[in-house]
């Protein structure tokens, strides 16, 4: 989706893929591909292009050092990136600006659980500090045996976790910014982010929250982006509690949540993402609808091919595969709708994503 | 911009194209290099493909015969393109139906053009019936002398011209189609187009014509697309005049004048186009905004890419280059504006419009 943009705008753009099948791979022809594992194939897929950005957060810290130091423009750079890549980084640099996150500790054993445990109560949550995404690197403990266990299978693998209370939440918010390096900024409406089982399912804009809260989520997601100094997309994601907004995780690059901005937004997040990077003039962030919905589509049965023609005859519904291969619970898409009632938006939208991911709804089993 | 459209939806598109430099080839890796003059390359593409469609009228009639009788489905048909490749074969058609039309003859000598002209006046109008676009192949004559000396030069050709009246026009109107083929169909609202050098500049949707009107225009083409059974898009390219429409131009492809509704449409014609010639369910022609204003980018100075933040930095400008290299008067991409009212609308489209030509707006010679 960000090679769509980046076509739109006349800017060559160049992925580095782990292979020819990823799924930008089918918007694109600058495909390379390579491992950002490799510190010689960063160097020289960076030779020669003006500005380097990023989809994931998987670049090892080195590398982003390294090829900073070679000359190479990163945008965001690695300084910023690293709240992405370390939770424990991202935590102590929350805490130090007094930004409200869940209570947490690094958790180098039981005890650290423990102590979580007896000031907020069990359950308590274990999270990886690197590489977990969509649920994978989270769980949730409901006693010190459970603990140990993933403590010590955290251990052999040497992955260091973070012990957090259970927060109670009202809902889960995003809010994304947009970013120049000198500075100018923009946020996007406050965005109600649905999980379920640890995957983002279902997108409501706007959240359906309170005025004054969406607000200040927009302030709080700017200022984060000032004190890291975030350039491309920065997604804050929220809990929503009864005593107010704590962070939840830091995103450098365009995100899930931001889906719906393709058509919900006057520019998306792609395109801002795109502009950012290259220093251009930010994009409108104002709706196009009084209510945007997206649900994604995961894997359930067949092909998501076959369910095209019941999805496209969904009014207003906007598709988009990936072009990934089917699997059950992968992510193989998503849908957008707009309107102006969200109980109807939302109907339409789930109808057009339950066809596209194969599930047989009411048959006899 | 039918490519982005496939792989949202997850179709996978194959574009014979004369090089790899074609700008579908930023936005696919389907590219196959080849002719659409060469019967053996038409076939070795169309061969293992569901489906063949064109962008544009250049295939030439046997060929696409040949593709048919080989089993290949052709959405649009050989029969109905031709409506598109022959001015000729299009005007009789209409005549038969009854449409309106300019008075027209075939120009054999200058006895048809002064024909014309003793019941219309001067100029005429001379067409090429096949190969024009952009007003390339069309002559507006004066006297007879201009004609014999257009008449020779086609004869020498080998090009047939059609002589017509020259039309008093109010404005210039296109409407598009999308039309499946088992004939749902569905229109996008009146298009207002602007010409200039008989090279379209502009789009206002919906069009500033009557109420009535747009609807009649709707109705005609819709009309057309039932009896000539296009499939895919269909625009027809009308004339306002005093005393109503005429018919002045089919084109059987995603168009020109359909370029506002990537944002300025629910579904734009690049989608409608690919969902009609797989027979998928159509997508809502309803407008996103009161007003939709498409300007043409046309190559005027410097490279586009240099006039990019100016032209980002208009509210609202939706940039689309076409990854074209730069070259005076060449269409490099178009801006779309989405608005409440007309000219202010306008007035930003040409804004990012001209600073993406790489015009000097005001500066001293």
């Amino acid at each position: 989706m960000t090679a769509q943009a980046a076509t739109s705008l006349g800017v060559e753009l160049g992925v580095l893929a782990a292979d020819v099948d990823d799924s930008a791979a089918g918007a694109t022809r600058g495909i390379v591909v390579g491992s950002t594992e490799s510190r010689e194939e960063l160097e020289a897929f960076a030779a020669g292009r003006d500005v380097v950005t990023f989809d994931h957060e998987l670049v090892p810290r080195e590398h982003l050092l390294a090829l900073e130091d070679a000359g190479h423009v990163l945008r965001p750079g690695a300084d910023a990136l690293r709240h992405g890549q370390d939770k424990g980084h991202q935590r102590r640099r929350l805490d130090e600006l007094g930004l409200p996150v869940p209570a947490h500790r690094l958790a180098h054993g039981v005890e650290d659980v423990e102590a979580v445990a007896a000031e907020h109560g069990w359950p308590v949550v274990l999270k990886a500090t690197r590489g977990g995404y969509d649920g994978r690197g989270v769980w949730v403990i409901s006693d010190a045996g459970a603990g140990r266990a993933v403590l010590e299978r955290a251990g052999a693998e040497g992955v260091e976790l973070l012990a957090e209370e259970h927060v109670d939440l009202v809902r889960e918010l995003a809010v994304l910014v947009a970013r120049r390096p000198g500075g100018e900024a923009v946020t996007y409406p406050a965005i109600e982010t649905v999980q379920r089982a640890g995957v983002l399912r279902e997108l409501v804009v706007p959240a359906r929250t309170g005025v004054g809260l969406a607000a200040e989520a927009r302030e709080l997601a700017l200022q984060i982006a000032e004190e890291i100094d975030a350039v491309g997309i920065l997604a804050v994601e929220l809990f929503e509690t009864g005593a107010g907004l704590l962070v939840n995780e830091l995103a450098l690059r365009p995100h899930n949540s931001g889906h719906f901005s393709i058509e919900g937004a006057v520019c998306s997040q792609f395109e801002n993402h795109v502009r950012a990077v290259l220093d251009l003039p930010l994009g409108e962030t104002a709706p196009t609808a009084p209510v945007a919905v997206t649900v994604n589509i995961l894997g359930a049965g067949a092909e998501p091919a076959r369910g095209l023609g019941d999805a496209l005859a969904v009014p207003g519904a906007h598709v988009h595969l990936y072009g990934k291969a089917h699997r059950p619970g992968r992510k193989l898409g998503h849908v957008t709708v707009l309107g102006r009632e969200v109980e109807e938006a939302r109907g339409r939208a789930h109808r057009a994503a339950a066809a596209l991911s194969g599930a047989t709804i009411g048959a006899a089993a």
